[in-house]
């Protein structure tokens, strides 16, 4: 618990409606951030109404740069349209600016962090810092450690995405359609264009018809190469949405640059910040969206050895199973932890 | 249509009770079989009770060895147990065995046969024929053309299996768990270890404490192998449950022998029977679980090229997404389609 010697630092968050805001809000209050600390920001439409926080309420401001003013940082859990307005204005309004969005995830000027992973690609200049895709930030969590200590050329993913990451709306339609089904109805996509409840589909995202990738495969490829720093890295994704509220899984390979045996692949997890292992082969028991949702950690299990693997004991391939919670790890608690990492005091233009 | 100039041959179905047994029913009265050409079959607990039939009802007898007498085929959708003991019986009663199980998957004298892809396997001695697992029933769909036109060294698959899998039984938890979700119960969990409404985990069969493989991924490394004869491909499965009620959907992720563009790997699959593709990358639409159940089709779509290929337009890694009803095609219809192919007058012995 922080004490009244380290005064909280005073949030505005812009999106504070929607389901990553709601859950940034939910962080902040857990984390004792007294109301009066917290600006909640979002579109025209919502000015007027307020968004609950810890015991109270908040009242929405409108979104533009001013609703920064006076904080330290601002958490942009909006649109890529809406962050492209908001986030240098926010920065000379003296905010340390966290984007949520990927609008700023591949310009230059703006380090991409996941701050157990590459903390270190901030520099002292940067007041604005992009939060990775949600599923990169999860992958990145468990591949980290392997790849420090044995090396990485390739990824396989196929992932296993939960309807929060395309938004409130989403998890409204996903409750809505599987109450449809147990009653004998048709479902109604809005949100998607496939029925989400009881069904398996391709990622919603914008397909490229030149090399079939959607979108949230895109970002995955080039996001986890920018992370590590590495262009020439093989990253191969297959995302998919499944009908989970809140948290994703991942099923993923990994090529690793040297062999590795399943206890140094465990040990290497073990010891990294934010991953829980849970791998009991005899019980059956591994990471599931259900263990992941609401929590912090990014648990990882079913660690093992490509069963084509020549050496029993040792390979170069590496399969594991993990799950997150999109909206916490995968969105807002990394978004907040990036704050915490580097923030600094701010510079007052007003 | 059928005509009376070729009448239906008899049917027992062993399990009538079960989810694949229904399936099997199904199928059967879609196809016009009489239900005087019918036995159901199981448990001792369910004779004396009956199942729907087409617009009747059939009695259930018991499961044992003269059920199958003056049947032309006996298709046994139970246990391993049960097929054990009843499946050379059955053909000692003159029937041709179709078994559903993984009781004689392995065994040299009974071929394991999906008919698109290996009815070569069968020769005329054979009155026994093992129908391989659902999830390898489908993944060899979509592989086969592929590896009959460009050779293939490896399979990469991550599974995203529907409950049916699991029974009957399994169908009704998920049922059941997500009615208790949607109202703010707890779910109950009795099928599975872990609760299956909005949730994903992994496969519910036994883990292999040293290989760290579950029963699933071991069936379909061994099963892929015998149905294509070939001991040295590589396959490296990832099998997990996802909240759908019947359907199987794989995210696959094949290393060709020779390299291939996507417009020769849809060519290839287009022509070969029991596939239907799916694949508009600009409406994105592709297969998903839903539009794959109550079908006999193998849905195959979001064909791409490994986004690491050097060469954009070739690749010896060809990614796609399929989905296919676990009941049908993954059990009952394969079955059937079976006994369809190498039915043969039947030796009576009564």
């Amino acid at each position: 618990m922080k004490t009244q010697s380290h005064p909280h630092p005073k949030y505005c968050v812009v999106g504070a409606t929607g389901a990553v805001g709601r859950e940034a809000l939910a962080i902040l209050a857990s984390r004792g951030v007294p109301a009066s600390h917290i600006v909640a920001a979002a579109s025209p439409r919502s000015v007027g109404t307020t968004v609950p926080y810890a015991d109270t309420t908040l009242p929405i401001v409108l979104a533009e740069p001013r609703a920064a003013r006076g904080c330290d940082v601002a958490l942009l859990c909006a649109s890529s349209d809406v962050a492209r307005q908001l986030a240098h204005p926010m920065v000379s309004e003296g905010a340390l600016v966290v984007d949520n969005s990927s609008a700023f995830r591949h310009d230059p000027a703006v380090p991409l962090v996941v701050p157990e992973v590459n903390l270190h690609a901030v520099q002292p200049h940067h007041r604005l810092i992009a939060n990775p895709n949600c599923s990169t930030i999860l992958l990145v969590m468990a591949v980290a450690p392997l790849r420090a200590r044995f090396g990485l050329t390739r990824i396989d993913v196929a992932t296993y995405q939960a309807v929060s990451g395309a938004g409130a709306g989403a998890m409204h339609e996903l409750r809505d359609n599987a109450h449809a089904t147990l009653h004998g109805h048709e479902q109604a996509p809005k949100v998607f264009k496939e029925p989400c409840a009881f069904n398996v589909f391709s990622h919603n995202s914008h397909v490229d018809e030149s090399t079939g990738l959607n979108g949230e495969e895109t970002k995955i490829i080039r996001e986890t190469r920018r992370i590590f720093a590495d262009e020439s890295l093989e990253v191969c994704p297959m995302c998919v949405r499944v009908p989970v509220f809140r948290a994703h899984a991942e099923a993923v390979t990994l090529t690793l640059a040297r062999d590795a045996s399943v206890p140094e692949v465990l040990d290497a997890l073990r010891t990294f910040p934010g991953l829980r292992i849970i791998d009991d082969r005899h019980a059956n028991d591994f990471p599931t969206s259900l263990k992941a949702a609401h929590g912090d950690d990014v648990l990882v299990g079913r660690v093992r050895l490509d069963p084509s693997s020549p050496n029993p004991d040792r390979s170069r391939r590496v399969c594991l199973f993990l799950a997150g919670d999109q909206l916490r790890k995968g969105a807002a608690q990394n978004a907040i932890q990036i704050a915490d990492h580097i923030r600094r005091p701010a510079v007052r233009v007003a």
